[in-house]
């Protein structure tokens, strides 16, 4: 798969006359963060604005190329296939599908024109006359209790969605590598580690070999779930050796009484 | 299905050190949208605040039961499992994995106990050391050219993720019994472990304080990936404890040696 895809570039996310700058600038940082830029806004109360810039930190870009239109129909000039981000259900407007579900369908039109996501105002949402020029409903799934997302909030999760819809849910991100992991152990190397346990745990006194109990079955069965690495049983047995090394130069004496017994 | 889910209940969302109060407010109402409630806030610069009010809108009760913390190891007391939310992979950290799958083990996890999700300040991130206190690290997939999501917008995605993972997600699956399995170690008992760790490893003179290397986080990723269990806790302070004693005592037959001879 490509870097940014193509699709990601042919969606527009509409804003319907937003009431707070704040959340202006806010909806185009959450856009750039997952590869999209095509900012519309239809009538906004206030813009530009300082506190969009501010909230927009570094996609301030995406600001200075916003689309400011007079109407949705101006904003939706060219888009082949709208989808209306509503709170619920409407009674007369179009299929209502869940966000990840519309992720999928959009990006797959993207591929065919240009696609728009419209977005309301903050406390009135989208009228009916404005979801009724979509082709679909959009809804985020949310706690019927209280389903009310902030504006820039749902403008981040839908991007969000799409990015993971047009890397088919696996974006060439970080990968799950673990951080500097050596190769694994090879068994005689753990086999020498549990060797070596056990010698300082009968030397300190913690396992009597007369009475094992589990402790070792217990200590293999931990360190068989953490699949050892080479360089974890250098340090794992260069403490041992610091161990013995140091209960040893404190012995010495010990032995030396013991000699004559 | 219809009611939140036991599970989210469970979850805790931990915001380290935030600057602003309108990104905790925006948290809280976040959490509340997808049905979380049990918001942590470790030394907030300003709180309670008339911002953090009014940013969370309805989510208010959120800011009122909200716990303030002076360290994340207060916030992740009882905590079993927790994740570091990360903008990139830490060299030292453990393994990463992104938020959609983070998502569907971290529910699972919360069948089992209480689990957190830990956001760093808003400009500083989560330090190393914060990092490393987590058994996981977890990314929200963003663009590289720009992936800097507002806090209160990567609380939304997560709780999000969660909140779909609580419903879509298969049920968590009953765990492959293990032999001798115990229930897993609280993040404290872990803390006091590496303490513990720590002090012997510089008793004996492996560690040196003055130049630690990178011996202590390496042993963090190590015993992260095994997610220990309260009786290894409590086998391996014992033998620390058994280690600690043999050095001690092999130090008196030295003193008595030099009277009597």
């Amino acid at each position: 798969m490509l870097t940014t895809p193509v699709a990601l570039s042919r969606i527009r996310v509409v804003l319907s006359h937003p009431s707070h700058p704040g959340n202006i600038g806010a909806a185009a940082r959450a856009m750039k963060t997952m590869g999209l830029s095509r900012l519309y806004l239809v009538r906004p109360k206030r813009f530009p604005d300082d506190e969009a810039l501010a909230r927009a930190a570094g996609a301030d870009d995406l600001l200075i190329r916003a689309h400011c239109c007079d109407t949705v129909d101006q904003a939706l000039i060219d888009v082949r296939f709208a989808y209306a981000v509503t709170a619920r259900q409407r009674h007369l407007g179009p299929p209502t599908l869940p966000a990840r579900a519309a992720a999928v369908e959009l990006l797959a039109r993207a591929g065919e024109g240009e696609v728009a996501l419209l977005f309301g105002n903050e406390s009135a949402g989208l009228s009916n006359d404005e979801v009724q020029r979509c082709q679909r409903a959009l809804v985020i799934p949310a706690d019927p209790a209280y389903s009310s997302l902030n504006l820039a909030a749902a403008v981040q999760v839908l991007c969000y969605e799409l990015r993971l819809a047009a890397f088919d849910g696996a974006p060439p991100t970080p990968s799950t590598t673990v951080p500097f992991s050596s190769p694994p152990a090879s068994h005689q190397d753990i086999e020498r580690f549990y060797d070596h346990l056990q010698r300082v745990m009968i030397g300190s006194g913690f396992l009597d070999p007369e009475r094992p109990r589990r402790l070792l079955p217990k200590l293999r069965r931990l360190f068989a779930r953490a699949e050892l690495e080479c360089d974890e049983i250098d340090i794992l047995r260069g403490l041992l050796d610091a161990i013995e090394k140091s209960a040893c130069r404190s012995d010495i004496p010990q032995r030396r009484q013991s000699g004559p017994e």
